[in-house]
């Protein structure tokens, strides 16, 4: 089932995508999906992002190519994750589907896409075993961890390299149906392939990551946790549009403008 | 004026604290403050923590000895900030006054208060000079940075560290009415004061900060920046409690707990 947060004549609802149509349901994303009776076509909505998290996480270094390729770009000696340590981005920075990713004017050109996969918590959760942990995730949506790797390296937080304004574009919409395994990422810079892997190819994947945070924190419906890209990323510059695909999930696409 | 998250007879809402009465007030804490009429004693409501944040922001190192005592206490050179690097912290984490301080089984003795002035916006923010940034503060509250020292530098980020459940004591209230300058922190372990230092002696005040931070990043109603402490801090321990007191604003007190 496909969820989207989605604004229709002026109104902001919940609906469910069944083919080129919305059926828009009662209350938000967690209440049970209660049909209105009404619809409306796909092209005429406007997809929002699909959740606002309460804690926004993100595992940061999960993929052991981009782990060695990060390393080699900054100049030191690659250090793999040895433990699922979650770390965080923060909501300011959410766009949705087809809005501007802002570049900003003192921004450098080492300004990069991050293809990854999204988990979105659905039920209250705390001390889960990796076995039950994906009972616990309502479905997926996809992320661009976009990020300005001078300021990633220089400053001594993440706050501007990763989260200043709109680089954090996530959607276009949940799907709840999907089989980890099968699915491949792929970004697209200006319609060429940059990069595809097997998305579930992670150091620790979602139910591993889940388990050892509910060890110490409550998750909560409406949490999402983004789990990292592989590879080495290239250079965005305004007029770009970088489009990321999960293959069953969907395409999360959005244009880079400069900042006036 | 005092500004309180309260629970009285069972239900939830924003009061106004005039002596030992709160004044209940219609909607939320920037709907305005209209009142209902009715009041309700100060020693008969629950106190919630005041606001959850779209987006919980720490400044991390912003005093001096803080920097040059966690330094030393980590065996390495002292790193003074040259510029305001905000940081983050999560949601899951935050307590009210007088709940408890839950202190994970296998956390090691180095479990440790942090006594932190906290700034709470109340507009919608971005591209503020620093003479004009306090205008958007709502008002100042109390925040406890309770740290496990050995994850915090053992682990890959704070996530552990610093944001386990329970780990982010804010309140007790709201003060809107504030002399930055005239402030006063004191941390009291069991009774005894531990520490005692001037509020507003930071390396980057909050002007300064949300200056800086709003060069990036829109600041939103209810997002908090927690601005640091001072000094070292001792260990606590279950069976202690732990008192923050800021001159002007009030106390905010939390036992620790051990974890069952």
């Amino acid at each position: 089932m496909r969820w989207a947060n989605i604004e229709y004549n002026g109104e902001q609802s919940y609906g469910i995508i069944e083919g080129d149509q919305v059926a828009l349901v009662k209350g938000g994303l967690f209440d049970g999906g209660e049909g209105t009776g009404k619809t409306a076509p796909l092209a005429d909505v406007k997809l929002l992002v699909p959740v606002t998290p309460k804690t926004f996480y993100a595992a940061g270094l999960n993929y052991v190519e981009h782990v060695l390729e990060s390393a080699k770009s900054a100049g030191r000696e690659p250090n793999i994750p040895d433990k699922p340590d979650i770390g965080y981005r923060a909501n300011n920075a959410l766009i949705a589907h087809n809005e501007a990713i802002i570049k900003p004017s003192d921004s450098t050109e080492l300004f990069q896409y991050e293809g990854e996969l999204v988990a979105i918590i659905g039920t209250q959760t705390k001390h889960i075993s990796e076995e039950d942990a994906l009972s616990c995730v309502f479905g997926y949506t996809i992320g661009n961890d976009v990020s300005e790797r001078t300021w990633q390296r220089g400053d001594r937080t993440f706050w501007r390299g990763k989260n200043a304004d709109t680089f954090k574009p996530m959607g276009p919409w949940i799907e709840t149906d999907v089989d980890l395994d099968s699915l491949e990422t792929t970004v697209r810079l200006n319609g060429r392939d940059v990069i595809t892997f097997p998305t579930n190819n992670m150091l620790f994947g979602v139910a591993r990551y889940i388990s050892a945070m509910s060890r110490y924190l409550t998750l909560y419906p409406g949490d999402v946790i983004w789990m990292g890209t592989e590879g080495q990323s290239e250079n965005m510059k305004p007029g770009d549009v970088c489009e990321v695909e999960i293959t069953g999930i969907g395409v999360l696409s959005n244009p880079i403008v400069a900042e006036a």
